[in-house]
């Protein structure tokens, strides 16, 4: 893959000049035609320590529009970032349609360093990151961005020449760091690692151009040049009404559900409680939860806990219980409605990985991702090859948060047709619940039998072995709130 | 201040039980009709450790909605944090129109620290600081923001007390820190720090509100009622047509600004410069800035470039000779445009706070905060009440950043009118150009008096020490981008 053939590319300074400015002009004028097309981009940069990927982003983005374009370095990950997934630096830096981000390194850093770094992964658990990172890759492609990748190649005796360069001289000495110069002695064992990577992603269809990059000028050349050719195919694709804009066809291996899925024709959503016992039991686990709030965060463990069900089925009553006895310096209550308009201008789980919580923290989300099969499904306001994916989508990233480390709870609130019917009523009839109450409430108990036919299909395709689903029986509120705090309790205990 | 009477207050566990259900619901109609009037509403809390503000929060925000309403703590501030301004970690979370922020902790917290943690600053320096902050706070009521600040008091004993049940149980003991313990072992120091703290803003007219917190439920309802009222005052005022809708009136030292501020009248903005003293010049000066731009980053300085100017005066050509030869890591450049939904519904300089670059990095706006005493000045976007005040807000916000350690270049690039025709013509007559020449271009151009009406009064009012303005003579590009270049230099000279 990384053929020294690549590496002979020479372009003469004036030559450069002039074709420079002309391939500018035109990278202009389509950043701005990627924007009227609402197209979101991501360009990525790898490759050798001192291959000049800065010089080549700062040639990249000279020629773009600064309004839509933003450069994101991942050499050192912020505290932000070190308490999340590692994908979630770049999940929440995706950009919204029409604009274009560029990655000084990206998610696949993460691989060569196990290669060589001495991160200590057998082949197997490589091949499953491997199969995780370009999982994220076809989504975001699946979903509308043009991604490009770019893979700088200079030989070993060019790359030392340019160490020797920038420390000869006083003033960039400090560009060469001891981590430099120790991958530079490691340069053949990083470069079967590199070679590795690049065969691996192109045997799944998500391939890296390989720019020689030994002489820059040729190399930002060939870079600006491919963008164009890339940008103006996305907008023919884009113009032509498709949804997917990239040339890359990327296969990964899916989750595989589990089979014993909740269904709720066999739940019987009336099991009561006495009050006394629903008092003791509140206070005991309440209590309970406290110490284990404390344990998480000392142990560094990110919960998240989902709420979807029937409109009234209790779920803002259980949260208030759920978070009654918690700091609140460690949880956050998370309401979803619909998105806005900067939320809708991205992939459609961006508004949830920005909230994903941190190693030590909790977040409740009031409805989930889960909308996306559920209400975008019934309202269309979702294609059914969009919704249909998102099953996949789902499971990938709840996998990446559990993979981390993290805990996931997902509940259904599952209440009958009759009791929502005496919750309605009773909330036009008491001033102070009336506003909870809206015309859509009606018009969606009015749709029960599709939800349920989604819902049986989101069970079926979601519940995993990483974040299983919960029914919980919520005629009988008492029992419903109990429950609830009972299972995230038994879930953090497996944890922790 | 902080009265032993305070403490008494008292309230049996049945009649909070009562009293609290009913107030909850008040507030959430109060924290909706928050909402449905735009009104964005701080709430502050400070007070001794094991005061209860954990369970103050709790208590509080149950009963608000969980759609307009975020908690931040302020106990350890995050790495993306300390890299910046003390007041930004509050300036980047201040709430939209309509919603609700919570702090636990807050921008006072400083103050407190300084006094007793052993922080070495001279009365003089405290007072100073103190001004700031309440600057910052005069600035958010100003544009509309309703601010309640909560003080708990508990007594020596109780706290005592506190711990002791904290550190009995196994299950609570992480809850007392040794600085906790060291803290209390200070109380009575402490006790005179945060009196002085709580005087010195009533004399102020920043009023604290003193909560007794012997009984933590007692003071639960008084914190609420007391919101529930504020909630009630504020949407009676903005319903009455009011921007304003706290019942604060605070009082601070403005910042007096330079009298030897640029006059354009007095400029000439032809300047010229030989192509060769220009070539050779711009490879000198480019150099020279990436060297400091390590120095910058290895002493963890942050640096923010303005550019404001005429329309057509060569703010992107100098902006991108400035960047060339930065690397794309350490720098961003922030094109402003009209502000979003999202940002108008934010105090107006949110969107400018959200951009401050952290320690050792580089911002360069393509236009800036200046918009709101330029073009919203002129087309009336602003009322003359805002624009005024802005400029104040304008130099308190800049010397936060100065005063961190950051420096600050703000140029204006001035042409004369017959050169900005030429290039307007220009633009219409070269096809990848013309895009950049807009109907607006063409009638601000017809309303250049008012324009320099209002620069003078910009320059006159917003040339300060810490943050001078910087004329450029821009009729020849060639010498406009090399004065820049310049500038830049020099002002980091002064620091580095």
């Amino acid at each position: 893959m990384l053929s020294d053939d690549i590496l002979k590319g020479k372009v003469k300074k004036k030559e450069f000049k002039e074709r420079a400015h002309d391939l500018r002009i035109r990278l202009s004028e389509l950043s701005r035609a990627l924007r009227e097309n609402g197209i979101p981009a991501i360009i990525v940069f790898e490759g050798w320590d001192a291959a000049g990927k800065g010089k080549m982003i700062n040639e990249l983005i000279l020629g773009m529009d600064a309004r839509s374009c933003s450069v994101y370095s991942s050499e050192q990950r912020s505290e932000e970032e070190r308490m999340r997934p590692l994908l979630w630096s770049f999940q929440v830096k995706t950009p919204a349609a029409g604009n274009v981000a560029v990655f000084d390194k990206s998610w696949n850093k993460e691989l060569v360093e196990s290669c060589v770094g001495g991160v200590d992964r057998s082949r197997e658990e490589l091949l499953k990151r491997c199969n995780a990172l370009l999982s994220f890759e076809r989504s975001l492609i699946d979903n509308g961005t043009l991604l490009l990748k770019y893979f700088l190649h200079i030989s070993k005796g060019e790359q030392e020449k340019r160490f020797e360069k920038l420390m000869s001289d006083e003033r960039t000495r400090w560009r060469v760091s001891k981590k430099d110069e120790r991958r530079h002695k490691q340069y053949d064992k990083y470069k079967k690692a590199f070679s590795d990577m690049l065969e691996q992603a192109e045997a799944k269809g998500a391939d890296w151009k390989v720019i020689g990059a030994e002489d820059l000028e040729y190399a930002a050349l060939a870079v600006i040049e491919d963008v164009i050719n890339e940008f103006e195919a996305a907008v023919e694709k884009k113009k032509a009404g498709n949804e997917k804009v990239s040339g890359l066809n990327i296969k990964t291996e899916k989750i595989v559900p589990l089979k014993n899925y909740p269904k709720l024709s066999e739940i019987d959503p009336q099991v009561d409680i006495e009050k006394g016992e629903y008092k003791d039991k509140l206070k005991k686990y309440q209590k309970e939860l406290r110490g284990l709030e404390h344990e998480l965060y000392l142990r560094r463990v990110p919960l998240i806990v989902m709420y979807e069900g029937w409109d009234a089925a209790g779920k803002g009553g259980s949260i208030r219980r759920l978070a009654q006895s918690m700091d609140p310096r460690g949880y956050e209550v998370i309401p979803v409605s619909a998105p806005d308009s900067t939320e809708r201008a991205h992939h459609y789980l961006w508004r949830f990985w920005k909230k994903i919580p941190k190693a030590g923290h909790i977040a409740i989300f009031d409805r989930t991702w889960y909308g996306r099969v559920l209400v975008e499904r019934v309202e269309g306001f979702a294609k059914e090859e969009q919704w249909r994916r998102a099953y996949d989508e789902i499971n990938e990233t709840e996998k990446e948060f559990t993979n981390f480390g993290g805990v996931i709870v997902k509940f259904w609130l599952q209440i009958d047709k009759d009791e929502q019917l005496r919750r309605f009523k009773e909330r036009e009839e008491t001033p102070h619940k009336r506003w909870k109450l809206t015309e859509e409430d009606w018009r969606n108990r009015e749709k029960r039998g599709v939800y349920e036919e989604a819902l049986a299909e989101m069970f079926e395709r979601t519940h995993t072995q990483h974040a299983p689903w919960t029914v919980v029986e919520g005629n009988n509120k008492h029992f419903a709130r109990i429950k609830a705090l009972k299972t995230v309790i038994d879930s953090l205990k497996k944890v922790l």
